[in-house]
């Protein structure tokens, strides 16, 4: 095996030309065979083995900073700088990141998970190295879906006044999670049937020398436009206009080739994009024709290309049949998604609506003004996003949604833990960040039959909403408790003494666990679901002061902002002696693990909550 | 006067053309002579005239919708819409918004005072109308500097896909608030020397078709790049590439030229970006030497173009003194701006250090980023931002300065309530949006002499740091308290007993007043100055458990996720049994006004406190 050579950053640089290209298939196999026991993002990873491959031959690391935009592309990186023997607890509990993580490891430079952050922070780097005089490389490589957020325009507007070398590397698969959208999309596009640069140029150029009069003519009118000769022939004119040099577009699966491109690229005295074009899922085909399937995935089957495990509904299957219904029944609804159709549940809605559905692509802060637009004029906008991801638009929710109460649905998926995809992903703050918001109300179902009345709520309450739920299987019990929602009003479960559970959303089920603990001890504890964390039931909160001795706020949310802060605040402000147990995220970030392990890690697992809850009426 | 005759929406249709021209003069005279008196964004305001003018010319208002990107050059529109009478108590406590409000009348389509949102909600609108099917007119109308923001190209990118009319009027005048920088400010000043867009088109046009060999070959080759003879002839190319049409540039004073083009561009099936040319202070000599100066300025003297209060020391200062002393001192400080140099007073700094300074562009998430890099090479950036900018970073903020514990400055200006901006500017959430993002500290000075010693304790701590303080004049007393900076320790003022007055920042003001007001009673309050939100003093707040019968918290941030919040908290977790009085924004938007009006209004002077103390303590 080539691949027992490579032990350490550098080791790569050893090996014979051939030898390289063995490693190619070596690396896929490796990771074939490890992802379909621990899952992982396989289809992404797989796509630049070569890409990577060869932008560690022509780098010194970890002298030279690369910086993986969104970060879960990075295992043959990991592979690469000696970290092989993570990939059997690969996003376990404990085991080695998905992502880059300079914690574990001085290859990592820069720990991301969001797209659109690569440019900035390589930029900043390349600037220091100037700043120390110092003579190390920098290289971005960023997705042609993380190229629509608007983040990486604004980097690369100032990437453009850097007159020393700062290479970004556009690993373009023609999709980011889903198909791309938009210009940027369209101008790839229009790259990718473009001819090669070089050759082009060439001709061209030679063309013009020939025409003796016209061409003289011609030459003087394009330079009128001041963009000279370079805006005719080189297909990267977005890029070039911007005042940057676009070379490529390359094969990202010809190490060869970029070896020698990028050698160029890395001699050049400003921003330079190299366009690679990589094939997503390269190498596996059950990988190759459904990129999106093996995006993140679990573990899976090599042979049959199927994951192991049944998928069980999810609340993100919930929200799809809710959309498909509700959209058929009322026409001013309109579906927004931010290059997630498929992640959210969107996709039976496009299909069946089309003319009402806009995937706006990697561009959160526009989608959120871009529904304020269409609130403004009577329609009903439903932005669907992981709550991660929503923090991009703080600013917009808040002055373009909040300030003009305007009636903009936030259907936030991944709301609290997520599991093996880590802090960068956890949906952790979410009820503090809109809590904090005037005008906003939120709202968390404690099963599917719940997320489905909530949105309907939605759509017939009028200003800011959102209904956070979390990642994976749909709870299905407690269908019998159906009460009519009503704004800021919790709902009535077990009506028992002494203990008050109050739960919010996912966290309900771990509140009915301990109260089958507590009964189990001859205990009645009340369990109520919260339903609102804003507004919050302070009439139920007032009157449950004086007939507890304890009550026990259970979400999956930050302390500072979250529904506990809130609950407690009322209880004390009002002259409540009794006991209080907040069950929240701690004020750190949350590590990678499966949710279960991560409860108990931080005490929210139902039989943590009950020794604490023990604890106390002693 | 002409003015007399505009008295509602499209009046001006009824004048004649030399009206027409005329009116913009008496428009002119009008602000000039209103801003005088009451302050105001005078120099985009003037530079406006005669393109609000021609919009006016070609849309029926409230029918049409006009989105003004930042809203506070809306005033020629405020007059044409029939609210000349509001300018007598513009930016007035409970007078007319300095931007478009959509209580104020039905012809403002859209809440605007951040920049970069107008092409989002604008497309959101365009979109409604074509659903709806209806046929009204949508133009946003943006500044060049706001095109550097990411979310403007992230709605570009999707106006790209949208085959109806949708017109975006760049509004450019060189500069946002201060100069502009990066690749698309160098692309727009390629494009305004470039020649008339459809004199050259035909130019070149008629000379490829005359050429008989060669020019054959060129085309194809040409249109190789599949982007045609476009390409080589438009100077609007980078809006080209992306699939917007460009016209352009046009004189932004020349009524009757908009008009023709606006027209023309209203009858494109597509988004059209009208590049209009116009000058900021416009008619008005000492703006348009000074437009920075009368950017937002307070009342002048017309004659001698000069501010009629002379400046007091404000933070802005103190902060611009500081960074020009620690910048000699520490050549790893680099400070940052979005385009706000002036505004944050890194003007000195800029001059001094230019090596070490970096202005960005509106680009608060590239800016949080970049800086982010920077610090995982050593050194120690500082980002210099309005509260309510720095909004737009806060996944930036959280992930990539937080979560990797990074040592990044964050100097918040105009924090806590700004006065006649309004809602969109006062700094009411940077407590709770940072405070609930783990590894955050939040200080916040009491006088000038503060802000210098915690921005050295800053510079000196090694992880993410804050700095708030607000707008406007420097206090300037209580200089013997200067206790060393310790990281979560609070300082002693005054030692009383029965009252603790807990007081962060601006509002350490306000209690020194109280005190003054109880003292006068003969009682004695204890005057704390609690320094830090994150992390709080929480020995100093336990001790006082059992001292107190009232503790007072006051702040200039929302109650949800502020310091008050977190003290009342740890209060009563511990016990404490007297009253608590917090002192905060209201869970609502807050309008404009002088800072004394607004804090009346919302019972945080000084009085408003003393009385509510007196009643509890009753």
């Amino acid at each position: 095996m080539i691949l027992d050579k490579i032990n350490k950053p550098n080791d790569i640089k050893k090996l014979e030309p051939e030898e390289v290209i063995l490693l190619s298939d070596e690396i896929r196999e490796f990771l074939i065979k490890k992802l379909s026991k621990t899952g992982g993002h396989i289809a992404s990873n797989l796509g630049v083995v070569e890409l990577t491959i060869a932008l560690h031959l022509v780098c010194d690391l970890p002298k030279d900073k690369i910086i993986w935009d969104v970060g879960h592309q990075s295992y043959t990186h990991k592979i690469l700088t000696g970290r092989k023997e993570g990939f059997d607890n690969l996003r376990q509990f404990g085991g080695m990141s998905g992502f880059p993580k300079r914690e574990e490891s001085d290859c990592d430079v820069f720990d991301t998970g969001h797209s659109t952050t690569s440019i900035s922070a390589g930029l900043g780097m390349a600037w220091a190295r100037e700043m120390k005089g110092e003579d190390n490389k920098v290289i971005a490589v960023i997705g042609d879906g993380s190229m629509t957020g608007g983040m990486s325009f604004e980097a690369l507007n100032n990437a453009s006044d850097f007159k020393k070398n700062f290479v970004i590397v556009l690993n373009d698969n023609e999709m980011s999670i889903s198909k791309n959208v938009g210009g940027v999309s369209n101008h790839l596009s229009k790259l990718r049937t473009s001819d090669n640069y070089m050759g082009l140029k060439e001709d061209v150029m030679h063309s013009l020398e020939k025409i003796p009069v016209y061409g003289d003519k011609l030459i003087r009118q394009i330079q009128k436009t001041k963009s000279g000769i370079k805006s005719l022939v080189i297909p990267g004119m977005m890029y070039e206009e911007m005042g940057i040099l676009y070379l490529g577009p390359i094969d990202g699966h010809d190490i060869n080739a970029m070896v020698k491109v990028f050698e160029e690229a890395l001699r050049y005295q400003g921003a330079v994009i190299v366009h690679v074009r990589t094939k997503k899922g390269k190498g596996f085909i059950p990988a190759e024709r459904h990129p999106s399937r093996f995006h993140g995935s679990g573990p899976f089957d090599v042979e049959k290309g199927l994951p192991l495990k049944p998928a069980t509904p999810s609340y993100t299957d919930i929200f799809s049949t809710v959309m498909r219904k509700m959209g058929d029944r009322d026409r001013d609804i309109v579906a927004i998604t931010a290059a997630m159709a498929d992640g959210v549940g969107l996709k039976r809605f496009r299909n069946m609506f089309p003319d009402r559905f806009f995937d706006v692509g990697i561009a959160e802060q526009h989608a959120v003004s871009f529904a304020a637009g269409l609130a403004t004029q009577g329609f009903k906008p439903i932005f669907a996003v992981y709550s991660s991801f929503l923090q991009r638009a703080y600013d917009q929710i808040l002055h373009d949604v909040c300030m003009q109460k305007l009636h903009v649905i936030f259907a936030i998926d991944r709301a609290g833990l997520v599991g093996a995809d880590g802090p960068t992903h956890h949906g952790a703050f979410d009820i503090s960040y809109l809590g904090e918001m005037p005008n906003m109300v939120i709202m968390a179902p404690k099963n599917k039959w719940e997320l489905s009345d909530m949105l309907k709520f939605a759509f017939k309450y009028d200003g800011p909403i959102a209904v956070r739920y979390p990642r994976g299987e749909a709870f299905v019990n407690y269908k019998e408790f159906r009460a009519p929602i009503e704004l800021g009003k919790s709902e009535g479960i077990f009506e028992g003494k002494d203990v008050l559970l109050f739960a919010l959303g996912s966290m309900f089920r771990n509140a009915i666990e301990v109260g089958k603990m507590m009964k189990a001890e001859g205990k009645q504890p009340t369990i109520r679901n919260a339903r609102f964390a804003k507004p919050l039931d302070e009439e139920y909160i007032l009157d449950a002061i004086d007939k507890y001795k304890c009550i026990v706020t259970l979400e999956d949310n930050v302390y500072s902002g979250g529904m506990g802060e809130n609950v407690s605040d009322i209880l004390y402000r009002n002259g409540y002696k009794g006991k209080i147990i907040n069950i929240s995220l701690p004020d750190d970030f949350v590590p990678h693990g499966s949710v279960g392990e991560l409860q108990e890690s931080l005490g929210m697992d139902p039989k943590s909550i009950y020794d604490k809850i023990k604890e106390v009426l002693q």
